[in-house]
């Protein structure tokens, strides 16, 4: 703290992320990336645009990798945002969409980047109750809001909603913006994108960080109606005109470009996802039903934390997160099948 | 305009970056980009990290390039603070070190995004006249204020302010953050880096986007008092834990590997504006004393919008404010030795 530091800034409590441990050989199953690597073509590309060109500015509005991204998803290129991963996404829309004067509705136990965002941007955050199953019970999001956000599948349950309830939320909240943070989608839900032409409330959010194994890339998306995305574009225009660089527009493209390569990818870690479940229900855990590339999961009788440090000890990092109603929980990133039988002989050493 | 929109959103003044012609042999002087490419050593580093390590997200305190610029400047790696590009730095020290309450100054003739980050963020922003030979008088740079930011060498004009005069500032605003926007130093300025240990108000920013020829990577720090960079450590990691990507760090860091093809570029762009400015007054223009990668020129009869078209149907691209005071004037890039024999053919046949 110094006499130089701002209101804001002392009141600020920022986001932690998952540790990125500089020790080799670990299994790193605790930031959900891919286990796999991103397609060739991602590498093609990006090196077909290492040269001189370096020396210029990226296209500020990254229209080719919106057309790819609206070709993708058939919606027009102005329903397409682009942000430095999803996160920045994320900071712009409670910056620019989320309104004052009434609380920004979002789970309670949900993606924990939520509540900083309010803080940064003075907004009031609301959680709402999770149900006994730990799933979003779509009646609940109601009341004045001055927005309302919640992912889909849900960051760290792994838990989806299907889209009859994301639409009964809509409908819901006609004045409110609902944003769908879908950075998990492609591992067994289903895109609300779909519905975006037929609410102008609804913001759906994308990364491809996760299903696209570019997390070191850093590009996500959101795709709405054009009036949302141009209220988003402001803030962009008024905060830095150059969010992703040459490099990362050229990746992303060339990521949507090898779709064999992704349902290969997003196939394997589903049916490795399956597997490890199965394994962790036969060694009395819980394990909740999971669209994501993570489970999440709490033992009968060992806790959580005693877990993690069980596991780190194995060299296997997990993440757990010390708060109500989830400290007996682990969150376990799906990783290759070598990392998932170091994973499952690991838990086994520490609950029989 | 939307039932959506936030307040704050229908009240932004977006910044308008210059234009990125797609077309292709353009004479392109207008947003003061190299016009030498990257050190070879760039393009090996970013090739060595382009590989299945793209699945994982990059190191979000982003030590390795702390440590490189440390070394660089002198200063510990705790002094320093990475953006994506020196817009998001210079963003984030709007937001957490800029105080409410008071007005922030600058110059009345400056980089054009600073008023855009006052309405982002709700500050009041108060321009300082630049005296009649487009000056900045430190002098005036006092009374009650909520910080002071001006570019060193200013843009668009050019001028370059002594660190003894830079000295006065900070040690008239004892109780203020000062922010020296050293986006241009490396082309005959003097970095005030050097005085950050003395003046613990001081933020020094720079940016990898001009003298390092990599303005497509998106990479710009902050140096100053570790207290200072706290501060916008906890907005960062409040806003989006990882803004840099993986490439940009390894590329950021190999351009301060590589001093020799960072001096000749400089020397080179220096030689060349020294060229351009003396065949510009020998044609009867003004030229402002530039330490910048630009010229900033008013010619003694033709006009500042005339010269910009004239130009433009030449396919010459040069940047043009229809602002008060500066109408008359054109801020022209340095460009290769060729791209500036065009530019002085081009103006010769407009203004003979």
């Amino acid at each position: 703290m110094s006499k130089f530091w701002s209101p804001l800034v002392n009141e600020l409590k920022p986001y932690v992320p998952g540790e990125q441990p500089k020790m080799a050989n670990l299994v790193k199953l605790n930031t959900n990336e891919n286990p796999f690597g991103p397609s060739p073509k991602v590498i093609e590309a990006i090196r077909a645009e290492l040269n001189d060109s370096l020396r210029l500015y990226p296209d500020p509005e990254g229209e080719a990798l919106k057309q790819t991204l609206a070709d993708y998803h058939k919606v027009r290129p102005e329903q397409v945002f682009l942000g430095n991963g999803s996160d920045e996404v994320l900071a712009h829309i409670f910056h620019g969409l989320f309104q004052h004067g009434k609380p920004v509705l979002f789970p309670d136990i949900t993606y924990s980047f939520y509540p900083v965002y309010c803080g940064l941007y003075k907004i009031e955050g609301r959680t709402v109750p999770l149900n006994g199953n730990f799933e979003i019970n779509p009646e609940d999001f109601s009341g004045p809001n001055g927005g309302i956000i919640f992912p889909n599948p849900n960051a760290p349950t792994g838990c989806f909603l299907g889209l009859e309830h994301v639409e009964t939320i809509l409908a819901n909240n006609p004045d409110s913006v609902v944003v769908v943070d879908e950075a998990y989608v492609d591992f067994g839900g289903e895109t609300a994108i779909t519905l975006v032409d037929r609410h102008p409330n609804l913001l759906v959010t994308q990364t491809l960080s996760k299903a696209r194994s570019l997390a070191g890339l850093r590009v996500g998306f959101a795709i709405g109606h054009q009036d949302l995305i141009e209220a988003l574009n402001r803030v962009k225009n008024s905060f830095n005109s150059y969010p992703l660089d040459r490099l990362a527009l050229a990746g992303a493209r060339a990521a949507y470009e090898d779709e064999a390569w992704f349902r290969e990818c997003c196939t394997s870690v589903i049916s490795e996802r399956e597997r490890v479940a199965t394994e962790l229900e036969s060694r009395g855990f819980e394990v909740l039903p999971s669209k994501a590339n993570f489970v999440f999961a709490r033992h009968a009788s060992v806790g959580g934390a005693e877990l993690a440090s069980g596991l780190r000890e194995q060299g296997i990092i997990v993440r757990h997160f010390d708060k109500p109603r989830i400290a007996a929980f682990l969150r376990i990133t799906i990783g290759t099948p070598e990392q998932n039988d170091a994973l499952i002989s690991g838990v086994r050493s520490l609950v029989s």
